[in-house]
């Protein structure tokens, strides 16, 4: 067996709880290939890790374990489950971190998702501290996965899991779309939970993006259009509008974070 | 051979340092796989490189090798060493960076290390630079370790190692214990040296910890115990006492780093 | 096929997008290694990618394939290039980034470069976004080289690539050289584009080095030379002369950056 895990939590780098969460998996299942999708999700940020996780998903072969520990109520009465979606099996805090990956993974499969309490010690380490069970419950349980246990011996079957509640877009009475900045990358993109399919009917060189007082006009095509420092709206890689500011961070131009409400209708 | 290498370094990620130790480890062990402890050690911080290492080590299959370069004084008179500690190698500087965690794996096995001298140029790059032994000498001589070249040829046989000089809990004439706070992590969360057994005899509900004028009463499951902001003890996952503060930096609340005083008593 | 594939990118390590590329690798080399250079490189900061990258090829097997994208320009005219020197294969946006690298290869193995441009859809993912071809392009061509695809396949061969324009260090009349800051590391080294073969033929005891109104005199060997705080001048691991701070960040000290001038002459 040749797994392909990979690992998104907010546990940084600096700290070796990564590392240590790689040693527990190849003490389980030496022949696992362990990768990194994101560490750098802010401490306890659930709607951030739900969201790079989701884009991040489509991208990997379909018998893929994805493990993701965000998770403020670590040793709390919440409970620890493994989701399967298709071939892939997710595994983390049932706090609504997996449900938009889940959601992702369901509408592109087809497939209705299978969840699991990880309420099985043995699948456990050995002594299991309240504050790390990214190193003592998730890993080993990615592991044993990895090494050929069924997906249904992990734990107890459960109807559901928890759901995050995500900010949909609205669609005002004339045609206007109202969404919100979803997420901030690197480089200061404003990504907003407005699809290209929500702006399909708009047309793409009058429409118009209004953000903080400010407006812009058409949609751009890559992010070296436009003058430097002059704000761009675009569909970014997840397809969904962003609004960027060339050569420069839209986020830092506009003072806007996460949240911020963004309308896009037809030019006038 | 196909040999598990860990990194723990103070190199950080982004002047490619740590690509090109995996670079010269893989061209001289291609089956060997390298992964990474922690790269944001405080520059030339050996205390924090000690104390991520040491936490990290028993959760690694036995033979794996273990690079760490935390190294100020690359270059000089310093040894560069390697230690057997049962089927477990450690490779770093001489400084005491690896002492910690020679020490934990010793008690761990029950086995006393074994120290050798890297004194032979044919295990180092051919060029060896007065900056980076950790592309020039160390990772070399993983690589040639993962490739199958025994511990004793590496180098001469030494005594010995450098000890680092770690502070140790106190026990006062009333049975209360002094100790330091050793790491903060990502989170702000105050880590002692303080072991779940310094305290075992002291009644978990009726406990007091003082820290930076401030008392805490009891001793919490969870960080998601009480309210937010406020201030928890509880053992975290190297089972010692840490601080926290509910979705928060206890370092951020209470303006302290490492070496601040902790004292932990029964109530009154 | 067990191909060695190393990334480096401005993408940093939060937002998932290495991850991703990981991904799309994997899908379509499973067999495939791969392994992080940097992607700590500042957005946008084309020299300093290329500096990173020049100075880590050498120390990588030579069948290596290297993609780096550092790219202001995605989506828009710029072109994206393979280049294969000796048995090396390069492959990112043809911005430049790419040139030192190929640079050093070609004087290390006597190899003259050949191109080709990324031409062919075929190698691409299936839908292709306007601001992530580090996705899109880059992993999925590097996947199917790494899994058999022959360079010359990729795409239409062409007759050069784009260079970066790089201050190179002059000799004045009396034998000074006047170089230039190209990097500074995280330990704020000031690591100019002087290499020790420039300086060989001054006397090392007696040479000064001025730098920001200071003046270094004589060459250390190592960081641990000179009094803590001291600024010491030294050849460092690119084999570059270097301005370094004992215990303390050079940059911090003289307060510069990239671009800052190094002067270099015989003491008087």
């Amino acid at each position: 067996v040749k797994a392909l895990i990979t690992l998104t939590t907010d546990f940084g780098l600096a700290d070796g709880f990564v590392g240590v969460m790689r040693g527990v998996i190849y003490s389980i299942a030496p022949a696992a290939r362990v990768i990194d999708i994101s560490h750098g999700i802010e401490p306890q940020n659930i709607h951030q890790g739900a969201f790079v996780l989701a884009n991040s998903v489509p991208f990997f072969p379909p018998d893929t374990i994805h493990v993701c520990v965000v998770d403020p109520g670590v040793g709390s009465a919440r409970r620890a489950i493994a989701v399967r979606v298709g071939e892939t099996i997710l595994i983390g805090p049932d706090n609504g971190v997996l449900s938009p990956a889940i959601e992702t993974l369901a509408a592109q499969n087809g497939a209705s998702p299978s969840v699991v309490a990880l309420d099985k010690p043995e699948f456990w380490l050995a002594r299991v501290s309240n504050t790390f069970h990214g190193r003592d419950v998730f890993s080993p349980v990615a592991g044993h996965l990895a090494a050929g246990v069924r997906f249904s011996y992990l734990g107890s079957s459960l109807d559901g899991f928890a759901r995050l509640a995500l900010a949909v877009p609205q669609r005002g009475a004339k045609g206007e779309i109202t969404g919100q900045v979803v997420h901030i990358d690197r480089y200061g993109n404003l990504v907003t939970n407005i699809s290209d399919r929500d702006i399909a009917d708009l047309p793409r060189d009058e429409l118009v993006v209004e953000i903080a007082g400010r407006r812009v006009r058409g949609l751009a095509r890559t992010y070296a259009d436009g003058a430097p420092g002059e704000l761009v709206a675009l569909i970014g890689s997840p397809w969904k509008l962003e609004i960027a500011a060339r050569d420069s961070s839209a986020a830092r131009v506009l003072k806007v974070g996460v949240g911020e409400q963004v309308l896009v209708k037809a030019g006038n």
